[in-house]
Formats: structure tokens, C-alpha cells, sequence
């Protein structure tokens, strides 16, 4: 059975005292370990919100290893994010992160590079109660920053091969990514083996605004996918389109029939990780009350292909 | 207890390959039962959305009999759905076709022939997220066509109760089931026995425009009840009346309060089926969910009228 | 472990027979008790808009404690509810009420007397689907009656002291006690060590207006707090403000999470009961199944502070 890994957002990035989890001593980090493991898991995606491998020495690097050994708890992947490889500002800043980050993530034993091209925070999404509701960065309508996209990911995507890692981009509206379409034209063009998406639909049902239809997506992105974030939203539209509204949900309640889709990528052939995504509330409770649901998914949808198989 | 049957919503009506599952191998139709026996289902309604035993000749009937059986999920119900016996064009096409359902209901051991008087949907319910907050079809005020309606139900029920089954009415906006007041009129005009309501409340209570009270809805309709489409819906209107919103929940957590529902419908002797429906998301698992729940309920139900027995 | 106790809202105070529940004989009482310890309850919060202890005589509050603990369903508290104590008109038989409420709670062995600011629902209010989403009462901004207030509490804080209760007081929007700052000074001005908060910040991020930052005001509002009222709201706003909508939710699902603001409460030394509370649908079920998550959380938060002190 594939891995099914924890987000971090149910850790608090900085303590009351203003300690940055990255600064923390290791037994910060056992704790965060330690609580991903009594809720039942055993593998954790390293969000660089929280702790950034590319800027951990070898001793700390280390540290953070044994911390997640001691508890049994596995980095399956390190996710970059808001790091855009085009940030017309930092972008080759990021690039050379990107590239401290595969090598660290190698090292902590993960099985995948994941990052995106979403940018910062706007301010009004900062001012938000959920940043999806605010207008954010636009990737540009522009051939050449576009190529420069296809060529900084190619790169990376080298050097994740390199050290025998996944590289994985995650959809996000208003990106190269933000489309079923635009997305799988992105990777074709990266072109390399070890380099596929990570469906996110659900960064795209939760949106304020008209939506693609969430089966044609993962029809048109599952084939291309080497890991999965997995979050679902209640969804409701005005008939006539003046409003939209979403809120975050649990795997089998909201608008994704994960049932579904989880057959049907297997029937496409995904091995990659999944990973358990929340925001608000309890955060890491329902990443644990999803993952109970997803292995029955999986039950089932094994329990059925080794039955069709006979 | 009562039997607890799963929709079939969860179900896709075609296959990747364009295939109907009406048409579809008797194979096809014995994964979906095994599908819902996998969830703890052991009744099943036909919803002919998804099969028309009406249009199956006496083979393949006895496939779909037989694939039924050999995973013990029974079919209790023909659901005949936006098929309305006073559709101007195709009422009296409607007509010969249910009475058909009638026949092939008995024919696969079921135990309600299903209905009611919602129409093909509109194109403006085509295009929404939820064809419930765009507007459809309206019965017309006319007493003739309502004349018409009791007395084509009133056929259809002397039919139903020839082969031994209950007809139930599903109550439906806009239509002569659409309020409590209008839903009983109108099973009182029919005047059989063997002609109940099915109070599919959550029909109503997830409209985007003001509704009853459930309450008074229940107590109304509760006593004509032969049959019972259970599902649930969050609800938020606007303090000043601006605008509704509504998402599909699970029976425990949206608006209506199925354990205090359930109780009085006990206490008014309700004896029928209950089917579990669920719109959006994972319909199989909610379905499941909502079964185990209604299982709680009914067996508290139970407990507390033997001990109030004593 | 802390108790956890159930509200009443999931009982009828009025049976179909026009009965107040105030009025039953003691066997409906039982009934009660009963259906609460079915669910797993063995603590229950008597709210005066279903049984007013105030006005029983000493024969029927013995009948009270003795069908209570026949079921093994002990009262911890009674809470007096939109009978404020500056109301304009009958804030003077308000007191005089608390003040019997307070004997008959501590006479039913309750350790907690609840109450608040909050007044009679508007008719707004009474019109709405949900009554928080129409505008209410407001406490002037007077010092005088703020005065009058923390006069008036001071009294029947003493009075509680004085049989051994708490008193604690509810956050409830557009009183003195409907901010973090302004409930936090009310309650230094009453000055007694047996008054606290009951921070029922449910009632602040359910309101369709903006709302202050729920982690912000639990930090300021738990080393105060000796009660608390405990639901949760899943909640959405328009990225221009022009809407806010919100749901009840589970403990764990809604937008506050439960599982850090419980840890944060243990570590600030929080002893207090804790009281499931939830509006519509199936409301005793849902505390039911907040009851399990909520001892889940206090297992691992045990389970936590042991491993730290070691």
C-alpha cells in the first residue's frame, strides 16, 4: 500500500516565545514527530514553512533525521513553497534554494522534491480569513518566462533524478499550473521521467469564482501524477453566479467524490505518496480522520482489482 | 428493524467507454452490488437513472435478480425519476412506462414502486454546480392537470397493489408533492392504502429561497409516510433574506434533526424502508455512514419504546 | 479527567402535548437523564430554558437530583440564559432570580453557576433560521450600567462562594462580555477568585459581521476562564467583505481548532468542566460525538504533559 503522509499544518511554525520551529532545539522537533506518530502516522511531508532543510547544517540535518527515526515517522518529501523559480525578483535566489533543498531532502531519505510556482502572499490575502477568497500573483501571459519555467524545472528535475527523487509541481491557480491543461503542457514540455504533478484540485474547487469540473481535471491530470495532496471543500454557487463559497472538509463529505478518483488512479497505475491536507480547525485531526478513510479506499480498491484480476 | 437500502448515485450511469450501465453486462451490474455489499449494504433501490427494469426483457431481468442475490443486496425500490405522468408531451408515454415498472418491480422481489412528479431537468439546472439553485419545472395551477395527476396515480396504485407493492409520492419543490399541505392533499385524493408519501425533506430544506419549517413538514407528512429518502443539508441564510446557502452533510450534522425525526416517525408507526441518498463527494461512503448512523437511531429508538412498554 | 458534560438542546422543553418540561412529572425527567447517559454522558448542564430549578420547590428539585441519579447523569451546573441582570426593565427580578438559582444549583450539587449578559431574542431574531444572524440586543456604553453589572455580579458571586460554586460568566457578542478585552476587564472588575469566563468564542465566529481572531481571544480570554461552552462553526467570507456565512460544525471539523486551544488550556492550568454545546440537526448526537473527540484530546494532552515532565 502506498504511503500516506501528514501535513505540517497543524504545527505551529513559531512558539508563543517567538522560536521559530526551524531554530528550535531537536526536541522541538521530536515533539512535532512524536504527535504526527500518536495520531497514527508514519511519513510527514517537510513543509519549508516550518523547517527548511537547504538551511540546516549536516549536524542539524542529522538531528532531524534521528528526530523522525526515534518516533518512526518518515520524510517522504520536502515541500518549497511560495519559492516561485520565476519570481521576477527572486527567482534565481529560489532556484539556487530549490537546488540546496533536493540535496537535503535526498539526504533525509525522502522520495520526493515538491514544490510549485504559487508566489508570496498578496496583502490582501494576508488579511483574509481564508487567502483563496483574495486576488493573489498571476503568472504572466509571456512565451519567454513561461520557457523560463519549463528550463529552471528541468534543471531540477535533473538533479532530483540525480539523487533519486521525484519531482513533483503542484497545481495552483493562476500559475502555468493553475489548469488541467496548462499543467500536463507543463510537464510534457520539462519532459523528464522523474518530473510529474501533483493534483491539488483541491487549491481549485475552493475557489471563489467559476471552476473547471473536478473528474475532467483528474481525468486529464492523474496520468501525470507522481504524488498527491489531498484536501477536500463543501462547495455552493448562486444559481445565477453572483457568489461562491467553500469550506474546508473531510475527504468522504466534501465536493470530490475521493472514492472515485482514488479507483480510478489506481487503475491509471499511481504508486506515488499521499498526502493528508487541511486548513482550519484541526488541522491534524482530520488529516488523521482522512487517512482512516483513505485506507479503506484503498482496501476496497484493492480488495476489487485483485477480484477483477482472477 | 427496518431495512436501510444505499442510493445508486455513487454509481456512475456510463461507463468511461460511453457503455450504459443499462446495457452493460450482468457483470457490471454484480460490481455494483458487490460494491455496496462491501459497504455493509444488504438493500439496494434501482434507480432508473442508472437501470430501467421496465426496459429489460425477461433475461436480463432475471441477470439483474440473480446478480443481486449472489452478493446479498436485495433491491427494495424502482425509483422512476423526472418521468412525470402530467408531462404535457410525454404524460401518457410516462404512464404506460411505469405501469411497466410495476411489473418488473414485483418481478425482482421489490417491495415500492417510487416516484413523483419532478420533470426533466432545465438547462439552466444542467449547467449549475447543484441543479437544486436554479429554476425548473412548476406544476401548473390548474385543478384538471391535478385532477389528472391523482387519477393516473390512483391507476398506478390499483396496479402496485395487484402485485403487492407499495407506490410512494417523493415530495418535490414546485410540484403538486412540493409542501407538506399539498403532499398530503394529494396522497388523500389518491385515497389507497397502499399510496404513502416519501417526505424527501431534504429535497426542500436545501433550496435556495425561503422554506418550511422541517418540523411542522415531518409532523404533517410523517403519518402518510410508505417510504423515506433520507438525506441531509447544511444550511446559512442572509439575517436579511439576501440570499440562502445550503451543502450536502451527512443525516447527524446538517439541519434537520433525523434522531428527534426518527423517534416520532417510530411512534406514528412508520414501517418502511429507509433509503440513504446522498448528492456530491463520496455518495457510497456518506450513504455508509449515514446507514451506520441511522442504525444508532433506531436502536435507541427501540430501547426507549420497550423500556417505555414495561 | 475534566468532566464533560452535555447541554440540553437536543431536548424538546415543550412536548407535543403543549407540556413544558419544567411542568413534567419527574418520569419525563428521567427520560431526559436517560437519553443522555445512553449517549455516554455523565454530566449534564441544566438550562433554565428547559427546567428552571429557580421555581421548584424543595419536593421537585429532590425529585430533579433523584432522576438524575438514578441514570447516573450528575448536574454541574445551571445556566440562567437572556435573563441579564442590567436588564432595563427586569434586571432587578433578574437578580432576584440568579440568586435562587444559585441555592437550587448547589442544592442539585452542581459546581458551577452560568449565566451572561445576553437579553431576550429580538423578534429579528425570532424570525431568523439562525438567531445569531440578526441583529440583537446591545449593552449601552455607559459606565453606569456597566457599573450596575459588575455590582450585581460581585453580589452573586459572593453568594456563590458562599454554597461553593463558581460563577461563570459567557462571552456573547454586543454585551460587556462580547470582546476578549471587554470580558476579560468585566471579570477583573468583579475581582472574586470563584468568578470566571466561559469562553464560548462559538458564539463570536459563528456572526455574519467580522470577527476578532479566535486564537487572540482565547489567549487572552483561558486564564480566566473556569467553564466553558464548547461547538464549533465552519465559516466563509466574501475576499471584499460584503458576506460572511457560517455552519455548525463538529468540534474538529469547524474553523477553531480544538486541538491546540485544549492543549493551550491544560498547559494554562484550566481545571474546569467542559459543556458540549450544538444548534440544529441532531444535536445530542453531534455532542456525543464531540464528547469522543474531546476525550481524545485530552488523552494525548495528558499523555504529552506526563512525557514532558519526565
Amino acid at each position: 500500500m502506498n504511503e500516506i503522509a501528514t501535513c505540517m499544518h497543524g504545527f505551529a511554525p513559531v512558539d508563543r516565545s517567538g522560536l521559530a520551529l526551524h531554530d528550535a532545539p531537536a526536541e522541538s522537533w521530536s515533539t512535532v514527530f512524536a504527535e504526527a506518530a500518536e495520531l497514527g502516522f508514519s511519513a510527514i511531508e517537510i513543509a519549508d514553512s516550518h523547517i527548511r532543510p537547504a538551511h540546516l547544517d549536516d549536524h542539524r540535518l542529522s538531528e532531524l533525521s534521528a528526530a523522525a527515526a526515534a518516533t518512526g515517522v518518515q520524510p517522504i518529501a520536502v515541500h518549497v513553497q511560495r519559492k516561485s523559480v520565476i519570481d521576477p525578483r527572486l527567482g534565481e535566489d529560489n532556484l539556487v534554494y530549490a537546488h540546496a533543498t533536493i540535496d537535503a531532502a535526498a539526504a533525509l531519505g525522502c522520495t520526493v522534491f515538491s514544490t510549485g510556482l504559487h508566489q508570496p502572499f498578496s496583502e490582501a490575502q494576508r488579511r483574509a480569513l481564508w487567502f483563496w477568497t483574495a486576488p493573489g500573483w498571476t503568472d504572466p501571459d509571456d512565451p519567454e518566462v513561461r520557457a523560463l519555467a519549463v528550463a529552471r524545472f528541468r534543471e531540477l528535475g535533473e538533479h532530483a533524478a540525480s539523487v533519486g527523487l521525484r519531482m513533483s509541481l503542484e497545481m495552483y491557480e493562476d500559475t502555468y499550473l493553475g489548469t488541467a491543461d496548462s499543467a500536463v503542457a507543463l510537464i510534457e514540455d520539462v519532459g523528464l521521467d522523474n518530473v510529474g504533478l501533483n493534483p491539488d484540485i483541491g487549491n481549485l474547487i475552493r475557489l471563489h469564482r467559476p471552476i473547471e469540473d473536478w473528474r475532467e481535471m483528474y481525468e486529464k491530470t492523474l496520468p501525470h501524477a507522481n504524488y498527491w495532496h489531498m484536501k477536500n471543500y463543501q462547495r455552493d454557487e448562486a444559481g445565477d453566479g453572483s457568489w461562491f463559497t467553500s469550506q474546508p472538509s473531510t475527504l468522504e463529505l466534501g465536493l470530490i467524490d475521493y472514492r472515485s478518483v482514488v479507483k480510478r488512479a489506481t487503475e491509471l497505475g499511481y504508486t506515488g505518496p499521499y498526502l493528508m491536507e487541511q486548513y482550519g480547525g484541526d488541522s491534524l485531526g482530520v488529516c488523521a480522520t482522512n487517512m482512516r478513510y483513505l485506507e479503506g479506499l484503498l482496501k476496497a480498491t484493492t480488495a476489487s482489482s485483485e477480484s477483477g484480476a482472477r
